[in-house]
């Protein structure tokens, strides 16, 4: 199996998994019963909080686990708006973000808020003096991916953060998602107050995310119940997805110290037999941009199609996003950078991890070159 | 060790860990993917669906996985009053909730709704007379649980049903995280409209839960972003959990077949050795209630030094609900039900599962009187 699809899910590690095993079995206990069994479960939470801490150079009061990256992004949106201490009714976003960001901030303007989504360019990326000229008195929150599940393409985060910090009444919450363990990012210098990873995305298990949450900060919860997770999440702890979360992303930062160069020729590979394609087309930024997301397009043939006549053949890419690939309508990422509709409907995205290989790219051309005429292009109307 | 604490949570069975692990490993793409490795990951997924739904003899379009009891719950209520469909301020539940629900009703009179939070008698029960008199031409939810995490009383769900079907405008939303495979319950002659069930209670995984919606109903998602659960829950499904999930739930219901009678000797032989004790006061009803969950105070002792000093024994029982037991207050629900400040300030709560014996608990029953006259008794104020 050739698998190219590492920003939708990826195969968890072995060593994750063995530690999720070992921690459900041993410290079953609720990690908030008064009892030894339940406060051995809490140390081994404690203990999971203080590592993501470590690996994200933050307080350790500032980590919060939730159920995924959905979850992390509709907290930090929703639960900072709701919060009695967060006044303003004006937000903003980009114009390419993820669902879990978009959906949550088309929900907002159904409420009546205000909300700027940013412009991208060419290359997806929003421009400083736009931020700064969208900025209002009733700004409260400005929402924003580092890196596009797309496109792969990396914001600039800490110069908006150095913005932002001259209005300390505004939140800024970064989706980090994509980013992490493959495009370092520094929560401090860049002055952010809300962020979110997903382990799932680093060969950790679904269903378990942090959200940083700057110290200070108040949070209405999504969910209401107990007082754990400082009171903004309630519900029984997870403590042995926290425990296997904290494991992946050790490893995952433990890879990228040599792993990130190998990426970086890996995407030079790609993106050097794309442009060398008469039939593909670049989207993604040949320069700039994350070492594991290239996002091209194959003008005449239905996307969907070709993703599934490479999956009989074992290899997996995908469409979009996969929070979005059962819609079936031109990436709305793509059509912000101006791409056209052709482009924008026939767009593939490949997503690597630190086990894929040149050999995988190879074969992945080599296939992709077999099939295409195989395939029925589609007529134009 | 003598685990007696299955209500705050239960020790995973071996083989609800096996059928996570395969599936984890074998189906470990997203199952939102468009690809063969996708397809194949929401095959299981919609197995798990099924099954979850044929044990609850309900359509499957109706089962939504979530992350926990608690978020089900906020989900229902907050879905709920939140979807355009749903109008009315006012809302019901009792005296006598956890906190995901109790919490989540005093954050929704903090937002302006009426709520009526209907008294209880002494056993824990509420009366359909009160249900149907609290309603109003603006009501909208009802919330109740089945079974009470802290006493074991089962509420009349079934005549509350009959009533409450007269007033279609009315949703009935059913907690039934302590019922689940322990006190049988039909969702359609209920006529129950939302139902939580939460896998950690019956030795499935923490972190999984369902949540029943009849088919029909809006619910507006708390998590925003992608169109998974039927739109109503955003993010990338977690197929394994939700495998596990439904294992651990045939396993329950399986065990429940001759388990339930075992069960129910076990709470009579506790009620027999409580009201025997000069020191104990059983306050669960001495004859009707689930027969895993018994209520008892210990008046003059503090009920948090009487749990550490059993686990020290390797005996783990539990003060209130875990979600609420590090707040050291008398137990809300015991109050609700007249007990006075000793009896509600000195409560332990005894939870069984289907391992339980009739020899765990006479070590239980022997340990506790050789423990207590070790303990400093509180001097009265």
């Amino acid at each position: 199996m050739i698998y190219l699809d590492n920003s939708a899910t990826t195969r968890p590690h072995k060593e994750v998994m063995e530690t999720y095993m070992t921690v459900s079995e041993r410290f079953f206990g609720n990690a908030s019963s008064l009892h030894r069994l339940g406060m051995e479960s809490e140390k081994v939470l404690n203990r999971a909080r203080s590592l993501m801490a470590e690996l994200l150079e933050v307080e350790v009061s500032s980590i919060l686990f939730t159920s995924g990256g959905t979850e992390s992004n509709n907290l930090a949106i929703k639960g900072s708006l709701m919060s009695s201490f967060q006044k303003g009714h004006h937000v903003i976003t980009t114009a390419c973000e993820h669902a879990s960001i978009y959906q949550t901030y088309k929900s907002l303007e159904a409420q009546g808020y205000q909300v700027t989504y940013l412009p991208v360019d060419e290359h997806g990326l929003v421009s400083i003096t736009d931020l700064e000229q969208a900025i209002t008195k009733e700004t409260s929150l400005v929402s924003i991916s580092h890196v596009n599940n797309e496109t792969g393409s990396i914001q600039p985060i800490e110069k908006m953060g150095e913005l932002l910090h001259d209005y300390p009444k505004i939140r800024f919450h970064v989706d980090h998602v994509q980013g992490a363990g493959k495009v370092p990012l520094s929560i401090k210098k860049s002055h952010i107050d809300l962020l979110t990873i997903s382990a799932h995305k680093f060969h950790g298990l679904k269903g378990t995310a942090v959200l940083y949450v700057r110290p200070g900060l108040h949070l209405s919860p999504l969910f209401h119940g107990g007082e754990q997770e400082s009171g903004f999440r309630g519900g029984t702890e997870n403590v042995a997805w926290a425990a296997a979360m904290a494991k992946a992303y050790k490893m995952e930062l433990a890879k990228s110290r040599s792993g990130v160069d190998e990426l970086k020729k890996l995407r030079q590979q790609l993106i050097e037999r794309i442009v060398k394609s008469e039939k593909l087309v670049l989207n993604s930024n040949s320069k700039y941009g994350a070492p594991h997301i290239i996002n091209l397009s194959i003008p005449g043939y239905k996307p969907e199609v070709v993703v599934q006549k490479l999956a009989e053949k074992e290899i997996y890419v995908s469409t979009q996003s996969a929070c979005s690939s059962k819609s079936n309508e031109p990436s709305r990422v793509l059509l912000a950078m101006g791409k056209n509709e052709e482009l924008a409907g026939s767009a593939i995205r490949i997503s690597l991890s630190y086990e894929s290989s040149e050999k995988e790219i190879e074969t992945f051309f080599s296939t992709l070159n077999d099939l295409l005429p195989s395939i029925r292009k589609v007529v134009k109307s």
